[in-house]
């Protein structure tokens, strides 16, 4: 039960945003998603008993995470690649993706924009962190973290039997999706294999798991995404499955 | 007609082997190796009229080349990717090869260890050129070369209609093969598909194409492939199909 | 005149650092930091007439600062680096900083880790932007931003009598201090030279000019820094000195 | 005792050149060169009793080299930054050079056109090994490799005096110089400093030590340079100076 305030954090934003010079209009479109977005974390972590006040908060702490969320992302990635992770890097190389609370664009949700590359035994990231930086691993991050807001972070993996069968033994939820089941009407729309997979998968647990896999299709190449609330989770996740690395 | 010498430089090619204290079993293994070498090299440039003698300098040119090679490739990709060429760059991200005169293995042919990755609007080489590096743009040379020895460079670049309709207006010969046909006996050997598909291109045509395409298969992105002589002549060509690039 | 609100905002930051369950002796020095620095953001830009209140959203906008400091040393480093700036980079290399707003210590300063290094005729930089990265441009930038809290951004390049030259045809003013009158109770801190050296130059002039230089000592290399409101000016301004670059 | 073939191998040379159809002028000084090398590579494996023949094979070592060159720099380097060097690393940053047998110019010493670049704890090559790109390195190996041409590696690093005392109680040879008393009509000539200090300190001791460095000057960190037979060797010579290094 949350909605306390809704009515004057409205107006508030809504003047606030007039006091700024923007039009009517603009300033009330903002003030709604501003209203919105309060309700949504508020209901994530109610405050209180009876109907919680909305949590302004979570503009806050979008800006400090903005920050943060690049930092995480650079610190896990030099922690990923110095394992010698080569076996688990894909063709298509991998990326590490890691999203703003409550995001829902992929421009809210940060990656290497030169993915991490296998060199040699080892990966590099190439490039730094930055926001929209992939539509895939954004595709699955929003995707999965409709199902559960803590779920804030993925890094796509290279498909390959013994990974999922090491995940298994090591008490990793495992599910997976088959392209070939997206229905028609869905695939006509570019970009929304992922979307549609990776919610088919949750919707269908009931939870998001730690692998979400899919063997392929024509043109494209089988892959683990390996998900988790943060790119430290994930990466360690990741590196469990390596077959020299930590236990 | 070639073949002067044949013996005498098999009995001196010997002889140095043992000289260098090695056993005999493996140097004639050497010599052999070291005829057959100069035998194919002075048919691909015989001297004089009648028989020509063997080339013997192919040695010391593949010696210098394996210095040249490298530097080719490293200016080569300079040049590539002083130009925003994303679009070009496919999911698997692309690769220069560049072989040494008359390669016949992998690890005589170099390309990039992180191979040519996008980022942002631009791409970039990651790693120094290697031998060895890549096996994938090893096989493409390789098969084309033993159709036409003067076919030394590939680079892989991403599918795309347009860009084989540009390349068919620019003059460009392109050829394509299909996955499926390869036959099932040959597919069951790891890795032969691409070495298969470039050599049943080139020998239906007779020559090696500018281009030469698949358009992908269950868990296989479409590539195009751009074969040359030197990776300066691939670079301009793949260049060419670039919808803002060099005309 | 600036002041209304002190007692009203020290009570309530105290209060909120106490909900959140720190000391009061702690809740009450940030509480004094927020005042402090509520209080200088409103003298730069006070509001109405009278005694103007504090200016309460410093804290939001340094907030906001930090994500976007590092964006834009990002960007004016790409920017940089695109052209042929070689002559600009000195022996200890080039570095790009930016404070954030009233910044006060080396670690509220971001610049590259690895510094902008000379690569062939251009430069490249070297890690991503991190705060705290170096000791000797946050140095040059907090003197410089005592003085003026406008200026936020520096960077080094090397020293050549053309370079000032070039820039005092081009209007910028240009100062210069000597490493030797430095006072030695001064120089026996240590790290101290250069925040003596700019704020000397500072006070000196009453304003902090484009360009500081000095022509090195025993073991110190002769530098430029060149002095902006942020790291686009500083090297747009950088680039005029380029004898090949935009005028 | 050197000497067979001069006058067989000159002529040899001569006609060789001129089947290539450059002039006899030309011929005769890549003649004479050749020559003169041969003599050299003789005179330091003088072959037989008496009088050794020339050392044709030198020309093929250094093609050879030239390659080999690039490949042992890039892996002395791998592992050199696979350690926690920053301390090791000047503010001028370091490089390592390695030179072809018997180098007499700058372009025949390979290092790394963006040196090796210290960030975070560790450093980082920036650019491919390339030959002729730094002055200062070339001419301390060139400088060294005259007095003992076994000496055909350096790297600079901090100088410190804990590692100069750490190099002494290891057992390395370590020599200095002064930059102020390098006669001025030596210092007129640009560049010429660092082949005047470490002629002087190999000439003195009538061997190349381990490590040569001066205390600096006016514009000029202080310095150590590491030298050795190849870049590995240097670079383990160098880490342990290195406080918590492999001893």
């Amino acid at each position: 039960p949350v909605g306390h305030g809704t009515g004057c954090t409205f107006s508030a934003a809504l003047t606030a945003g007039l006091a700024q010079g923007i039009s009517f209009f603009e300033a009330a479109q903002i003030a709604k998603k501003f209203v919105t977005l309060s309700l949504k974390a508020a209901s994530l972590s109610p405050l209180g008993k009876g109907i919680s006040p909305l949590d302004h908060l979570i503009h806050l702490d979008r800006l400090k995470a903005r920050y943060q969320v690049l930092k995480d992302l650079e610190a896990a990635a030099e922690f990923f690649c110095s394992f010698p992770v080569r076996e688990l890097i894909p063709e298509v190389q991998s990326n590490l993706g890691y999203a703003l609370p409550l995001a829902q664009k992929q421009d809210e949700v940060a990656a290497f924009p030169g993915r991490i590359v296998a060199c040699g035994e080892r990966a590099r990231p190439v490039g730094c962190p930055t926001f929209g930086a992939s539509r895939h691993i954004a595709n699955v991050i929003l995707s999965a973290l409709k199902f559960d807001p803590s779920v804030r972070a993925a890094l796509n993996i290279r498909f390959d039997e013994s990974f999922i069968k090491r995940a298994q033994n090591l008490g990793l939820s495992v599910a997976e999706f088959s392209r070939r089941q997206e229905p028609p009407e869905i695939k006509a729309r570019e970009g929304s294999t992922l979307i549609w997979g990776i919610s088919a998968v949750c919707s269908q647990l009931g939870f998001v798991p730690d692998l979400i896999f899919d063997r392929g299709e024509v043109g494209k190449e089988p892959m683990i995404r390996v998900l988790g609330k943060d790119p430290f989770e994930v990466t360690q996740k990741a590196l469990k499955l390596l077959s020299g690395g930590p236990k």
